[in-house]
């Protein structure tokens, strides 16, 4: 440790948080020219390492989102390219799989449940067909004869988060260098604790960096906030900005399949089980992801009552999954919202204009795969200068009164 | 890496395995008063990593194994005196418990199976007590109201094996140390590969030694092989000495007791439900260990199948289990035998006598913990000469026909 105030660091674009968001927009800003800095004590560790990967705005429809559904398309929409200019620029392997998804059911009321989603589904516009459970099995010959139920929903896709955001990370590093950066001064693993601003006491500040918990200074012309649950507890916050973020846990479980069960599936599933979900993400490398439960207990550890209803509902699919390695057994909390949108975009400083140098992306609870691309382009966009007022609905300040008012 | 050949190490009693067994043996040993050399790449991370510690000769009379009785009814009467020895040694915190075991039964066939098991227990003098599911829920609140059948067994106990493994090497290291002796020439973390014989071509040859995975010699006066399954894989053991050892592999979870249920249950729970056998340890520190399956899949990691029926019928036992943290799933093989009894003591060599310089102490199946005292008695009273006839049906040899010849 050193006993002289260290010299600040400086960047164009500070991100805070390294989760797939954060890491998302900082490559975006990247490739936009600016020099960017991503701070997080450990990037990818949080809701991201958790993560299933499904890019599925259709089936994810289910859970009384239609608001996002603009969002989540044009999200989806981004997917392919995103994927293809990370694997142009080196990085080809994030798991980008363009297979189908099977919305299943294993009896008469979660026929209707499915029969119900579907119905609105194609109100929308979007492309569901119902087939038999013969039709089914036909694609997928390890499904439970027992089904009643199963819906093909071709344009849910799905990626590999984990490796998604090595890629990132990676690219990050390498075109810092190749400017001459530090990589440690381009990826900082350290807790961003507050924002600094200049003229703090006036009407109209000016957020100017982040103070670091080791105590260095980041000068930076604009800060993102991108580290969800943790944005509440930065310091520095504009006054009567409300970030009504809560904690979401999820179980989730990682599997590896035997050999002689190589052919275990090839679409995702997505299961109503006795009224409960469940989804099963099979992944090029011969792992499965099984997921996902919403608690709001706000216990951070695995809960045993999630896995087993996990492992007995994934097995009401796929009665093979009795026979998988357990690899991994993981929970983490995600960013939820009071409306299950984002807080995304720049938000109004106690003057009533918009706040220069800040902007925000957090409370992506269940979507922060899906959203990245759309997210990292709406921030870099923001950087720009340039405000595309369809996703005015998802301002960060939404939730603050007090700022509305003006 | 030097390029001349070292030294050889020496001792008095080299002991292959650092699982819970070899470390008993070379416990026993050293307070004997011979040097000591316990040679295993990763002591404690075989079979013992896994097991629940249960020391319970009754209620693992379940498992058809009236013979080994009296050397499981010997072992635990020695476990006491075990645990006091090593506490006023320095080395108190190994989870020792002397609360009792409940066996539960879940439905009329799991009643009917317990009833007879109990007859069986009471013509062999053991103590098992006939309870109601009210008397049961008296002593544990928490079990489920849905059980039908519960019996106390008052002496079946436990210890914690992970914490026993680790206070006798603590103890080895200390003791080793006071004697002058080095860390890493007490207990070495390397393979051994080969045993080492004097007139190898004789018809009276006799173990020297053991040759390590690094090139290193090891001579000894003694050598014992404990290293479970791995005894097979060992070069030079005598011809015609088979060692009939398979694997069986358990699954085991363990769980952290959350605040809110800290009286969660003070007795070992082991139920039979709907045919199937679960049980529950409570451990000091508030975790609690389930287990354990028994496959003979020959495959090394956990089994998604049997995590899952884990969990319900330990839920079956004690609903609140589905509010536990699961915090480890763990698979490990435990070495069976014919008759799932140990391969304990010395063995005949090529001329019918017994072959000096080597002991054998493998074989111990499901009964690891339970049977460290008592093997390692038996082992240190053969190194001063001892051999007790009572534990001749336990010799290495039995299942070498061409050795009994003699």
């Amino acid at each position: 440790m050193s006993c002289t105030p260290s010299d600040p660091l400086s960047t164009d674009v500070a991100v805070i948080g390294g989760g797939i968001i954060g890491l998302g927009i900082a490559l975006e800003a990247q490739r936009a020219g600016h020099r960017i800095m991503l701070i997080d004590p450990e990037p990818a560790r949080g809701a991201t390492y958790a993560a299933a990967g499904m890019l599925a705005p259709v089936s994810e429809l289910h859970y009384q989102e239609e608001d996002l559904l603009t969002l989540t398309l044009a999200s989806a929409a981004r997917w392919p390219g995103f994927a293809r200019a990370l694997a142009d620029e080196g990085y080809p392997d994030i798991g980008f799989r363009t297979t189908p998804t099977l919305a299943l059911g294993a009896n008469a009321a979660d026929r209707n449940a499915l029969a119900q989603l579907r119905e609105a589904q194609a109100k929308l516009g979007l492309d569901v067909a119902r087939l038999s459970i013969r039709e089914a099995r036909k694609l997928e010959p390890l499904l439970s004869p027992d089904l009643v139920a199963a819906h093909l929903i071709a344009e849910d896709h799905q990626v590999d988060p984990r490796a998604v955001a090595a890629a990132i990370e990676a690219r990050l590093l390498a075109a810092a260098q190749r400017s001459g950066h530090r990589a440690d001064e381009t990826v900082v693993r350290t807790r961003a604790v507050e924002l600094l601003h200049e003229n703090p006491a006036n009407t109209r500040p000016r957020t100017r960096g982040v103070l670091l918990d080791d105590g260095r200074e980041v000068h930076a012309r604009e800060v993102v906030i991108a580290n969800g649950l943790g944005a509440t507890q930065l310091g520095g916050l504009p006054e009567n900005l409300m970030l009504p973020l809560r904690p979401v846990h999820g179980d989730i479980l990682r599997l590896r399949v035997p050999e002689h069960l190589r052919e275990l599936c090839t679409a995702t599933l997505r299961g109503m089980v006795r009224g409960l979900p469940v989804y099963l993400v099979p992944r090029n490398d011969g792992t499965v992801v099984i997921g996902a439960t919403a608690r709001e207990d706000g216990r951070d550890g695995v809960n045993a009552g999630a896995v087993h209803q996990l492992l007995r509902d994934a097995q009401a699919l796929l009665p093979a999954v009795a026979e998988l390695e357990l690899l991994e057994s993981t929970a983490r909390a995600r960013p939820g919202t009071p409306d299950n949108a984002p807080l995304l975009g720049r938000v109004e400083g106690p003057d009533g204009r918009e706040m220069p140098g800040l902007l925000i992306a957090t409370g992506f609870f269940r979507h922060g795969v899906l959203l990245t691309p759309i997210a990292a382009h709406i921030i870099t966009e923001l950087l720009a200068g340039v405000n595309d007022p369809a996703w005015d609905r998802f301002r960060p300040d939404r939730f603050s009164p007090a700022l509305q008012e003006h």
